[in-house]
């Protein structure tokens, strides 16, 4: 569906023909919440089970979940984030902190991500590795990663 | 298209209802690279002509992008991000930041995100309030805010 011109080499681009599908985005965003079974997906979804068994096959087959056999007989399996998809945290909880502060209305956000150790509340936030220092929006700009290099002298 | 059971309450999928759609992402992540005109944002995605305007009418509907009109004859606009818009940028890092680790292939990161002003390497980390470090995403879990307000006596 994508035109060749978008993205040869761009990571945002990369990243969306593998999740960048709303029911894909949900799946592992419930994967996170901890659901692993099929019926479990299906009933919080409310996604048709074809789709369901689409999705969570191209996730199994791009590494982001595991098929796991969890009973024999029947066979049964559980769905399981690998490390690649766990890495897609923050993905999510971007778009969560978005959408908390840009849509949650009067109730409030409905969830809160917690750092486990101290219960504190864990966000999302830019951070200059240069000056170890937080970042706003306003403070970032692109820039080409090799023009970037070359200018280093790295290459 | 989403079933009724999935979101009510959750920030993501109201996030995704919004912007949930791979061009929407495309053309946000281009207008968070300086891009403003119907013309350029239809030569780099590629993207069909009708598509296009329907999204770009979406953003601007949903307060994303500003419609501003930069010439009077022939009268000519231009779009560009509000701060709600740019308020995206933290999801357009994380999945950069995640492409760019697991799909970036030999080439290595096409484009790096810098801090204006020390030029300094700014990524996308994630935060504990409470004791104020940096965590992993094995470190964080998601909770109920309402139940961790009423626990916390809030409410």
């Amino acid at each position: 569906m994508l035109g060749r011109t978008y993205g040869q080499n761009c990571s945002v681009a990369r990243t969306l023909e593998l999740v960048g599908e709303r029911w894909t985005f949900l799946i592992i965003r419930d994967a996170l919440m901890g659901v692993t079974r099929f019926d479990a997906f299906l009933t919080r979804l409310g996604v048709a089970r074809n789709v369901l068994t689409d999705r969570l096959n191209r996730l199994v087959d791009n590494g982001i979940l595991d098929r796991v056999q969890y009973q024999d007989r029947p066979a049964r399996h559980e769905y399981r984030l690998t490390g690649k998809g766990r890495d897609l945290s923050p993905v999510i909880i971007t778009m969560m902190e978005w959408g908390d502060r840009y849509l949650a209305g009067e109730a409030g956000p409905p969830l809160r991500i917690e750092h486990d150790g101290c219960g504190g509340h864990a966000v999302s936030q830019l951070f200059c590795e240069e000056c170890e220092r937080p970042l706003t929006v306003d403070e970032i700009a692109p820039r080409p990663a090799l023009a970037d290099a070359l200018a280093r002298g790295d290459m």
